[in-house]
């Protein structure tokens, strides 16, 4: 068995960057800004135009001026008072980071705000909003919300206005993805786009998410974290080449040529004249309420556009991955089950001494996935839980909150990374040791929760909320549940996390061939441990029933059978569960060291 | 074991009254009629003003002009066509019923209508509609249907002036529920009401839906076959007592009397000035754009008053029955158990003879039925297919298609009754000798649904929309389903079929302790045979998880285990079955006499 090489540097980061201190100069600074404008209050997202998970670092104002460094959050600087609007997941860690003498924090559904957004501004006052910082539909929401109370006013950014070392956008290498890892020209997929968007009646649409761009021109980069993609926004018209437009410090003569015959490309600064002109010229805009900017919609709009409000039309055709996206995707989950053997082989040896730490778990798990030339990232902050700190579903690590995993506890560990072949998100759930009836009661009803999943057969037409309930029906029997989805959409070699489709009430559109989901049900016991098992599938047309889909499990690494309460499972599912076990056992073991692959044999031995 | 009485009056008719002779001189005289009334078409819909599943006599109009009898569906008369539109249930039928020289039949959705319609009115021409007879939205989806190409005009209903001998509206006895069968008084259903009108800022409601307003006065009458309600209108205001509006000829001293406390009444002909009076005084009024006619949205709206567009109040309430309701649903199914039981022992001695026909064993379970004097109706039409007809999904016998059913056939027989205790429905597949193993692993799998249903716990907030898998997962391994719902809502000695819960992808409120729900999944191979087990079932607080909620079932009959294929159930399932049957044979063998003691301990055996 191969230590890992402690590399000093990981993706992820476990410091909380910030400084209350800070606070209160700048929310000062920006009340002066906001005088200025003749504004009564402004609005500071968390969310960049792009509406990615990460933001670069120029675009962190939320965290600049209060500190807070979540990942959603939206705050309110009025004339005396500022509030900072966060979801459950970061009620604990918002007040610790932010002043909170200056800055009152409330607690609101995610992505969503509170009617008492109202009480920071004067009855009847002007707040001030970024335009390209929120959607149509959240300005349509808050303005309901604020009735005569306020009115919203598009504004510049005043946040920009006080901070005088704000770094510049991100302008990482831009590389183009090999046919063998595109599987599609990006003639034919614009092809396939311009016809759906002549069927709308459409004579453009306008993308502002990078995953669409990415995809649809077969780009990607390293602009942000976790997702290896470019920021920039597209105008598609129905007829000709789309105008990618970036930050003018990326246009060069290489990447003009290289792009020649995909896309033509334009300064970012030029956008808003592209907008108008189509506006001018009265055309018919596609653009999506949910994602663009609402700059984009006001300017078209008041140019004279007719807008066409509807899904980014890219995000059905790339959730349904093609055979060379998924070919790379069995790659990629191959070279990560590799990661997971060493690791948990390595995990294994060293966890009964209850010297673990969660940092030192997340370190080493990416020091075994390193070890392949081919990972770039992470494909999201690891999720390292030992005993109490699994039951809190968000849980990030940092260096205040890090702990020793004690001999007998459960380990929970969410993880997944960038291979240049693909894209991976994996759960399991380790014992240290000894571990309760209970516990082995929870794990196995999540266990044939995913066993459902994975072996479920139903029509096409089928949506992901119509099949959540087999990944739950069995913790419902034992009258508890787990309040997140059972999965979301992956993508390949792009966001961890995508649309439209997904398993979930609030995924109602059909699965379709070649969605790649995550499927991960859970338990979580606050105060003492959580659990959760998270395979990535693939939906496949059924092998023996037409019309039928059916999934095919991605993600190849065992799974704790130590934690099993074999009594509580059906024959079949026994069956299930030897069968995935011999097929990572043959997967992986070619790729293995002699102590792993002796590990791994034990591993997922038959039941 | 006793022989039932064929009374000769079944209160379902087997008849197809239709007379394609009068379709061609009926829409001579409408067309007559549009030209006096400078109309181009009109709009002849099956429904009536309380939307019923059955409607007065002097209300079907549709089957007056077009000869049509089916349940659903709607026709236009132009200036030289006429359309009518149904929905897959009634394309074989409604040709055979219509003149076809002079009538189209389009298939469309149920409830639905298509945008052919247009073709049947010139260009900019003018569609007359009765505006008691189709809901606002109804006449939105119309309007946007014909955009330009024509539009819909509010006319006095014309059909009315060439209908000589229009039958006059119904007049049934009004009843007064006794307190230990409503369970609650009028008084407190009245206040709960209230305080959710004044809740959402109403001055008053609109009901129009007959189930509501009989189930908030209490009352119940014997205005159209199968449901037992009393036909009129209620407006509530937020305080003080209701208005109920029926026809002259109902109000006489002694009902003002029995429902003084309860309601004031007026005459249905003061309906509208009442609601002018509303819009006069510009109220707040809360009317159900999917129930309420346009007319009584236009005459408030014209009037003055703020129309509150919401689901009507009192569906909800309704559909958590009390214990009184549920005592009374309980009785009413053992009451059906003991007939079930003679019938069942009945069939099983008769069937193998291949001499019984489907009008024979509609009649022989309806007699069974009638032999306990509480039962006063059918709950609807009985769903009786031998063979292949079982697997017509709605099929209706009648004397054209009545057929023996030959020994070896499978029999579907979906049926219920309106006893005054409560309201039953039930399907029950049964054998008739041998079974093939295709048939009786069919058989298997919609009994397993069935049970998965039955067994199903889950947590407050869950909808019927997320269980409706687990009674199809078992189908759907196979490769094969059903094309309807899982369950329906059932009302206490009210209507079959109610709302607003039920369980199928179009139900997403979340289903209620009190909640009474069809579980009735199907398997139907066309031209061959149909399967489908139908139990009621109450939603109930879990006896064992708090905060979660499980099924009792309500149903108390045999389920033919000689269709079983036992080898595919689970231990859990055969138990469930096992302890079913137990449960079915120690409540109804105190009540049945010797011979069908015997069948049913039989029947009801351990498997």
């Amino acid at each position: 068995m191969t230590t890992p090489d402690f590399a000093p540097a990981v993706f992820q980061s476990f410091e909380e960057k910030a400084d209350p201190k800070n606070v209160a100069p700048r929310l000062a600074a920006l009340r002066t800004e906001l005088g200025k404008a003749g504004l009564d209050a402004f609005l500071i997202p968390r969310a960049d135009a792009h509406r990615g998970e990460a933001v670069p670092p120029g675009e962190a104002r939320l965290a600049y001026v209060t500190g807070f460094t979540g990942s959603a959050g939206i705050a309110i600087v009025g004339p005396n008072k500022a509030g900072l609007f966060v979801d459950s997941r970061y009620t604990i860690q918002a007040p610790t980071q932010t002043d909170t003498k200056k800055v009152t924090v409330h607690e609101v559904g995610q992505g969503s705000i509170s009617d008492e957004i109202a009480a920071y501004v004067p009855k009847g006052g002007r707040i001030g909003f970024d335009p390209w910082l929120h959607t149509p539909g959240e300005i349509r929401d808050l303005t309901a919300r604020l009735g005569a109370r306020a009115t919203l006013v598009p504004s510049e950014n005043l946040v920009d206005r006080i901070w005088p070392d704000r770094p510049a956008p991100p302008a990482s290498t831009i590389e183009l993805l090999g046919h063998n890892r595109a599987g599609k020209t990006s003639a034919d997929k614009l092809g396939e786009l311009q016809a759906d968007l002549i069927g709308d009646h459409a004579d453009a649409a306008i993308l502002t998410l990078p995953e669409s761009i990415n995809w649809l021109l077969n780009i990607r980069g390293r602009d942000v974290p976790n997702t290896p993609f470019v920021l920039g926004y597209a105008i598609v018209p129905k007829t000709g080449l789309p105008t990618l437009f970036l930050d003018a410090s990326r246009i060069t003569p290489e990447l003009t040529l290289a792009l020649a015959g995909i896309a033509k490309l334009a300064k970012t600064k030029t956008l808003a004249t592209a907008l108008a002109r189509l506006g001018k010229g009265a055309k018919s805009v596609l653009i999506d309420p949910a994602s663009a900017p609402e700059a984009v919609a006001a300017t078209l709009r008041q140019a004279g556009a007719k807008l066409i409000e509807k899904r980014d039309p890219v995000l059905l055709p790339k959730s349904r991955k093609n055979d060379a996206e998924l070919s790379g995707m069995r790659e990629a989950h191959r070279l990560d089950g590799v990661a997971l053997a060493k690791f948990l082989a390595w995990f294994d040896d060293h966890a009964p001494s209850g010297q673990l730490t969660e940092i030192g778990i997340v370190t080493a798990l990416e020091a075994f996935r390193r070890a392949e030339e081919s990972c770039v990232d992470a494909s999201f902050d690891t999720i390292s839980g030992a005993g109490a700190n699994g039951a809190i579903v968000h849980y990030r690590v940092t260096n205040k909150t890090d702990r020793a995993l004690a001999a007998g506890e459960l380990m929970l560990l969410d993880s997944g990374a960038q291979y240049l072949s693909g894209t991976t998100d994996i759960t399991r759930t380790m014992s240290t040791g000894a571990s309760t009836p209970e516990q082995r009661d929870r794990f196995t009803r999540v266990l044939k929760g995913m066993i459902a999943i994975s072996t479920a057969r139903f029509p096409k037409g089928t949506s992901g909320a119509q099949i959540d309930v087999l990944a739950r029906q069995f913790l419902w029997q034992a009258g508890v549940t787990y309040n997140h989805g059972t999965g979301h959409g992956v993508g390949a070699f792009l966001s961890v996390h995508e649309g439209p489709t997904g398993i979930s009430p609030r995924y109602t559109l059909p699965l379709e061939a070649g969605n790649v989901l995550s499927n991960e049900p859970g338990y979580y016991k606050p105060g003492e441990y959580g659990i959760r098992i998270e395979n990535l599938i693939i939906v496949r047309d059924s092998t023996i029933a037409p019309g039928y889909l059916e999934f095919q499990t991605l993600t190849l690494a065992p799974i704790d059978t130590r934690l099993l309460d074999a009594t509580l499972l059906t024959a079949a599912e026994r069956d299930w569960l030897n069968a995935y076990h011999q097929r990572v056992f043959a997967e992986i073991v070619p790729l293995l060291d002699g102590k792993v692959k002796a590990w791994l044999k034990q591993a997922t031995a038959a039941i």
